[in-house]
């Protein structure tokens, strides 16, 4: 099948006040929630079809996350699109030129290989593509 | 049925060029390309599973979107959930204080019902609502 769009990634400052927004007032149900020590990061999952919209809280002052929430405040981070295959995607990628963020695709804790491409490559957007399980 | 992802929407600075990057390199299907005069754009949707990537390129020095590309560059510009009842999104947006841009539901050209969302309202998005049809 084609890619869908697996998530999009919010910067918030609150994680709570973010969820009396989009949880409470726009009624989308919370999947998940929890604090991603290594990342320095507390990340809420929120469903949106076949999609999920994804709240993310610097835990400190350090790190990507911190940086671009004091740098542009509040906003879009990122879009993240499940594919098909990954080292498939990321041949294309490199194939056109776009620069791919990881040396070999990375696996988070449910098992899912991801890469990053960088912005200047994805006109602006930090694009994240993980392989559909 | 809950919301849903229905588009993200990027302002491009050069939608050939971003088009060789996300239909070509990506491989998402365009769907629609056309100006669309009286907002003072280009656009292009691409399909992604249920959701569409939009792709924006400013018609002139002069509007929102060219503002947007001027002051920030390319990128993320807004995300649109489609929802059952604009109507009800709405009250329950005001109830909670958030603002909502449109007094009334506009229409486009599909005969969509839509409202947009200020940024801060929505932790920095700009977030559109359309209604399900």
């Amino acid at each position: 099948m084609g890619s869908t769009v697996h998530h999009i990634a919010l910067v918030v400052r609150d994680l709570d006040e973010a969820l009396a927004f989009y949880r409470d007032v726009l009624g989308l149900e919370m999947i998940e929630r929890r604090e991603v020590a290594e990342e320095g990061v507390e990340i809420a999952f929120l469903s949106a079809g076949e999609s999920m919209i994804e709240l993310l809280r610097p835990l400190s002052d350090e790190g990507g996350v911190a940086r671009f929430l004091d740098k542009r405040g509040e906003g879009l981070h990122h879009i993240c699109l499940a594919v098909d295959d990954v080292e498939v995607a990321v041949e294309r990628l490199r194939a056109a030129g776009a620069q791919v963020l990881n040396e070999e695709p990375r696996v988070n804790d449910h098992g899912v290989r991801y890469v990053f491409v960088h912005p200047k490559s994805a006109h602006g957007v930090l694009l994240e593509l993980y392989e559909r399980t």
